[in-house]
């Protein structure tokens, strides 16, 4: 287009055309655009949120407000007693330092926590370190910004001890001076979570060099074998330099009602809300009400969900590495697996061949960054015959695509 | 805030500060936290949406897709079916021509419309030009962006003829070589409706100057009195280089479940779905289901909401114009209007003392441009009862501020 402006550009990462033929927005119109197997596809890059639904009380919720019992506009930030309820129920339920009201905000899904929180920090120029891999929107935007992207190897070291970052490549990156460092976590795409130490070494980094650190827990509450979690936000000293991201939108299925929270320092949160006063005005009104009775009420679907997909996770994991094709690691949490594909064969031509033999739609590895070259990540959260089916189909054709 | 990005100090016009003696958005918040009557404070800058509530298939429609009828998870644009039913529906219901599904995105909100579409136009330092008065967030949003913004006189003439823009300030402003205009139409805040030779005369010289139109076209179906409604879009040669912005949030009182729509070139919403990506991921998913509806199955729904709004209308500038403290034009369309203080008395100080003395929130009018200096911005979609005696409180009120 005429005049596309440098930031659009940006946002498609054309910088990795070299290794793609193709920019990263393309590569993803192109797999959108490429033919499938005839009949339903399974979609393997997000949950079943028919298989695995809402807690009970979020449709009527909704329906109680929008019916008069809610308000139609709130501030941009969000109702104030909700973001109270929030404050209360991530300090007390997840252990997120949060002294009230003034400290949340509420967002059109957690991705509007992102980009608010990413507007409200960067300026042109700024450093800023991510893990690779990490989740696959985050680089498109911090190049969005104009931001420099310096990505930290993460670790996951085959003798059974816990995945972690490269300490020395984030101490030696922190001291170039960034603006920021952005992570998810449990990560997405692989399901790390990381441990005490590595949580440590984040908060030290930060507080020696003086940055600011977003920490994208979306995936905190699906932590699998009672795994402990350890927010970087409740570290010392840390909650005056941490946004944390979360949300509804994965554990608890509620995506199709836009909703997700960030937690932030209170001037931080004023700058955000007047991002997301020009971006979307505010998180639609009458499903903010739904965010009251989160975490506070969902104890026992959160229970039963664990279970479930604890379940599906082993299956999958047991199943991949019998084949003689993928490996993958057990994630820790997260609803994902990112298996490697051992054949030697192209992330995009996998992916290609997996919606158009297999019938099943993945993530190419690419999307999350260099470390993500040779996987793809699946999501396992469906039906469970469903699913088992596919993961036949997914290993036939992935046994059956060309290597590069 | 430490190291606050230029763009966000932008974005509250801190060059207003000799005007108001404090940027625009601390002038907001000013007005935010300042003391209210006690007792239910009336808010007149948006519709009262229990008096005037959505068509009856909305929440029927919401409760169908949300209970397992509808996606979760869409393209980023919106559902390929929903935005065939809205090429559809504007097109042969307003004449706003969309060829299809590809001429059309799903935003969160129409205010997401307008964040995508300027974030997928504009360069920093591109100019563009904007009537005065006009939209409250365009001007903000256009410097969050970098760019230059240059007014339009709107010109409402006395002698009865219609509102119009100044042309000849549009014909030298439009030979500097915008990038851009942005216009609301109708007008908000003052309710103007251009005629086709205004509308002719944007047309020849965003074609002859070759710049892009954002037409925020939100109030397009709240239009009195059998009013010819004449689209930017609609004329030879500016369906390729227009962006019209629409949605159901005010005429059809569906603010709280954050849908918007903008019909633009298929290039430009590709581009705008790229921007949504980050900012949003996707207009609420089983919202969206809700805009396959609108336009098409709200006909005698939008006949009686124009009958009593414009009744309102009506008793609202008999009773202004009767005073000798305000005076108003008739607005053609909108539920608002946008009276002029007559005494002196300064928009700020005149807000702050409707919210203590009257229980009324109000828009000051510097909020929409230099022009708006003076008056204030009401909407009066309210109850009628509550409305009547909060506009003689306005009124007594406005006669005891003191001028400045």
């Amino acid at each position: 287009m005429t005049n596309q402006p440098e930031a659009i550009k940006r946002l498609s990462l054309p910088e990795l055309t070299g290794r793609l033929g193709m920019s990263v927005r393309d590569a993803e119109r192109e797999l959108e655009n490429a033919p499938a197997l005839p009949g339903p596809l399974l979609d393997a890059t997000y949950a079943d949120t028919h298989r695995f639904p809402p807690p009970k009380w979020a449709l009527p919720t909704f329906v109680e407000a929008a019916g008069g019992g809610g308000m139609t506009y709130t501030p941009y930030r969000g109702d104030r007693e909700v973001r109270e309820a929030v404050a209360h129920n991530v300090s007390t339920g997840l252990g997120i330092p949060a002294t009230g009201a003034s400290d949340v905000i509420l967002t059109p899904g957690t991705q509007g926590a992102l980009f608010t929180a990413l507007a409200a920090i960067l300026s042109p120029g700024d450093l800023v370190l991510l893990p690779d891999p990490d989740y696959l929107s985050t680089e498109r935007m911090l190049r969005y910004f104009g931001a420099r992207v310096k990505r930290i190897p993460m670790l996951w070291p085959q003798d059974g001890s816990r995945p972690t970052l490269d300490l020395q490549a984030l101490e030696e990156a922190a001291a170039e001076g960034p603006r920021l460092m952005v992570f998810s976590h449990p990560n997405n795409p692989t399901g790390a979570i990381y441990g005490p130490e590595t949580i440590a070494a984040i908060a030290a980094a930060a507080v020696r060099h003086d940055f600011t650190v977003i920490a994208d827990e979306l995936y905190c509450r699906l932590v699998y074998e009672g795994e402990e979690f350890h927010h970087l936000a409740a570290v010392e000293g840390m909650a005056e330099r941490t946004v944390t991201l979360l949300g509804p939108s994965k554990t608890e299925s509620l995506s199709g009602y836009r909703l997700g929270v960030a937690v932030a320092p209170t001037a931080l949160v004023g700058d955000m809300e007047d991002v997301q006063s020009c971006t979307a005005l505010r998180a639609p009104a009458y499903a903010q009400h739904l965010l009251a009775r989160w975490i506070a009420e969902d104890g026992d679907f959160l229970r039963q969900r664990l279970v479930e997909y604890q379940a599906l996770r082993d299956t999958t994991v047991k199943k991949i590495n019998a084949s003689s094709v993928m490996r993958v690691d057990a994630a820790y949490g997260t609803a994902y697996l990112f298996p490697r594909v051992l054949t030697g064969a192209g992330d995009q031509a996998v992916a290609l061949a997996l919606k158009e033999h297999a019938g099943v739609v993945v993530n190419p590895g690419y999307q999350f960054g260099l470390a993500g070259s040779g996987h793809m990540r699946l999501c396992f959260a469906q039906d469970e015959a469903v699913w088992d089916a596919a993961l036949d189909r997914i290993i036939d054709v992935v046994g059956s695509v060309d290597p590069t």
